[in-house]
């Protein structure tokens, strides 16, 4: 699990210039480095406005386009590029398809997808197909087929699709990766994330503000109530699983060194949606009576080929504190996010007793958030999003991108088949290899160095 | 879930004389009310002589006969009750099938199995047969059949068959179970539980201390070490559910309204054992040629007839703290031993925040907890030893049983179930119903009151 060789020691004793290398070390990766990135936003509801808002801070990056069929949030998004002292880009809004001619009639270097998740796969090989670079929010695609597609996609385009997976940017993930590179915790053996977070303000609104004060949704509902919920009523499965596969992907050197093979996932009986409505809406409310397929909890156990299983909680229904449910155990130790308790055989101080998690985040803090600390403060979701956006600029400048179209396609394939799964009678099914076999020699390429 | 009708409130509504009741509620329960009971031991090693310490102390309780190979562990058991003021039992030492003969010639109540888990099935049913009750070591049997086994002797012969699961009575575990009962989860959606204990020290020692100093097994081993490490070489599997299945039974109302149906089981890589052994023993040990089959850490899902789902972890051969991993979510709130918290909406003090589990155990505080508290402190397990010691006791004087043969089955089948999941490559396997449909009408039985 300890990878020896990291791309920043590669640079030191392969380069006379190791300082020189250390600033800009992607230099030496690429022969197409461009100083100057163009890149066009589809999708400017409130998530696009986040990532508008900080690649404006960007001089290097230009926002000749936008494109979004809704004229409150574009209007929105103007305001923020013209505050972010950016040149008024041209907008695509006639439909839902005027993505197409985006990027058609556009010179772009790169696209951010950021709609309703049945966008996602159409908008990014759409993209791929014209020769434009693609980062896209998760989940990438929502079948098995859409996730091939956008593997075969890139590989004949030569085009990437990055998944803009932020969580794996956390920096208690980052600096817990960091302890299993560093082998603390021996070899790996299980990994637990997910999505816990409860969602209900969220699915439902008033059609006016965002987060609740309604139970309204579809037409009726604003921002994401308009599309997300209905996932709810005709989906039983893990809706969301890569914030907390993502990290632990990483961990477990998945798509390089190791594979997911197959999966099984359970799900609890639909109550919250439903409790919701009734109890803020009323049972009169016509919304009460509709029948939510999805289950309140999923819960998906994944076996990887190097003999490691992960489990993964999906759990967005009813009451709770948000938690990703992380915990990384090897043959050495453990750490259990939802306690902020690491255990490391020999290191800890007594024998079967937690460390607070606290002193080995920031002995292990990972050398990109040491370097871009300043920088990710304030700029949301504790950072994580500063460093996804700096890693998709840094790919559009040339580099290889440390999220690539396997980990989109290996992270977003669970939904499908935890659905696939529950269907069946939580049977076990196969994970595709979408890497065909290269996952046996690819290397590791995230969070290496302070790279990216 | 919400259990309107409490023993104790049954006893209250239907009897004049309501406070000799709370006394002695049993009375009213059986028509075989005893006031002494003849038990017998079978298996006196460490686990039996605790019990038989805690038995000693119940004056209504005589211990004619204890059944055990060992020399050492009979002479230790000898006089534990000489020690307690008991007469000196009779020995059956014979061989391994003396208990028979114990059986046979005895005139007893009641015998407590605690032997090497492949003898459970077999003393009890032959028990059983004999017209003795039974109160089991955990798991009661290890395969289908035996658990099937158990359920038609129990039924033929009239005779109790308790699984001896003394985590049910955990303090916490029985406040939670009384906040489930009151609705303050709300309608249960999923809990967890499992057994994560470092038993290195347990499977390996020198031979002559139970507890490490050396990496024997089997018959270089001793107590537990001589029988136990060799189900880690033999199955891959869930070997150990009771103590988190047990507790979450109740709570689910598992064959009392409810029941398991199918799960699924995922087995990590075999690491820890061998990994103990060569860091301990050196490479050049005999056995750090073994191979262990049984993977590192099992994770085993389950779905209920009501719709829930139970999520079980197995963790026996690494370093990591000792955890039963107890969570128990519903529609309302949940609670999650390991960060030892509670949430509850509505009730918690802030939304979206945890709040520490203390003040809510203490409040929920289970009745049979404050009539016994200062009985059980000091016997052993935190007390719960007291309880399930009492409660097999109270079932040999002639109450019904509050964990019965229906439980021991339940519990103790997932073992196997697991291990032909595990060998199937995690396909879905299904529970028996070992009520045969009775689950649909029976009653909740375990923690109605301050009776058992």
């Amino acid at each position: 699990m300890t990878k020896k060789i990291t791309r920043r020691k590669f640079i030191k004793t392969t380069t006379v210039a190791g300082s020189a290398a250390a600033v800009m070390p992607y230099s030496l990766f690429s022969n197409r480095v461009k100083t100057r990135v163009r890149l066009g936003f589809i999708g400017t509801g409130l998530r696009g406005q986040w990532m508008l808002w900080l690649a404006a801070k960007y001089p290097e990056v230009s926002i000749p386009a936008i494109c979004d069929i809704d004229d409150v949030m574009i209007a929105s998004a103007l305001k923020i590029l013209k505050d972010g002292g950016k040149p008024e880009p041209r907008v695509y809004k006639k439909n839902d398809e005027d993505y197409e001619n985006m990027i058609k009639n556009e010179n772009l270097d790169g696209v951010y997808v950021a709609t309703p998740w049945k966008w996602h796969h159409p908008m990014s090989v759409a993209a791929m197909k014209a020769g434009i670079n693609v980062g896209t929010e998760v989940p990438a695609a929502l079948t098995v087929d859409e996730c091939w597609d956008l593997v075969k996609t890139s590989e004949r385009s030569g085009k990437f699709c990055m998944i803009m997976e932020n969580v794996c940017y956390r920096r208690d993930v980052m600096a817990i990766l960091n302890m299993v590179r560093e082998g603390m915790f021996g070899e790996l053996l299980h990994c637990q994330g997910g999505y816990q977070h409860d969602l209900r303000h969220v699915k439902f609104n008033d059609g006016v503000n965002p987060y609740g004060g309604g139970v309204e949704f579809g037409e009726k509902g604003f921002s994401e109530a308009k599309w997300r919920t209905q996932h709810s009523i005709e989906r039983n499965g893990d809706l969301y699983p890569t914030h907390g596969l993502g990290p632990v992907s990483s961990m477990l050197d998945i798509n390089r060194g190791n594979r997911m093979t197959h999966l099984s996932s359970f799900s609890t009986q639909a109550r919250g949606l439903n409790k919701y409505i009734v109890d803020n809406g009323g049972s009169d409310h016509p919304n009460a009576s509709i029948n939510f397929k999805c289950g309140d909890i999923v819960t998906t156990t994944i076996k990887c080929a190097n003999g490691q299983t992960i489990m993964l909680s999906h759990d967005t229904n009813n009451p709770r504190p948000y938690s990703l449910n992380f915990r990384v155990q090897g043959t050495k130790g453990l750490w259990q996010k939802d306690a902020r308790s690491i255990y490391v055989e020999g290191v800890s101080k007594n024998e079967h007793r937690w460390d607070d998690e606290s002193s080995y985040l920031k002995q292990y803090d990972h050398p990109l958030w040491k370097r871009f600390e300043n920088k990710a403060e304030g700029s949301g979701h504790g950072g994580m999003d500063f460093f996804i956006l700096r890693a998709f600029i840094e790919a559009l400048k040339g580099t290889k991108p440390v999220l690539d179209v396997y980990d989109a396609a290996s992270m977003s394939v669970i939904s499908p088949l935890s659905e696939k799964s529950i269907r069946l009678g939580s049977t076990a099914v196969k994970v595709p290899d979408f890497t065909r076999g290269k996952w046996k020699s690819n290397q590791p390429i995230f969070g290496l160095d302070d790279y990216a």
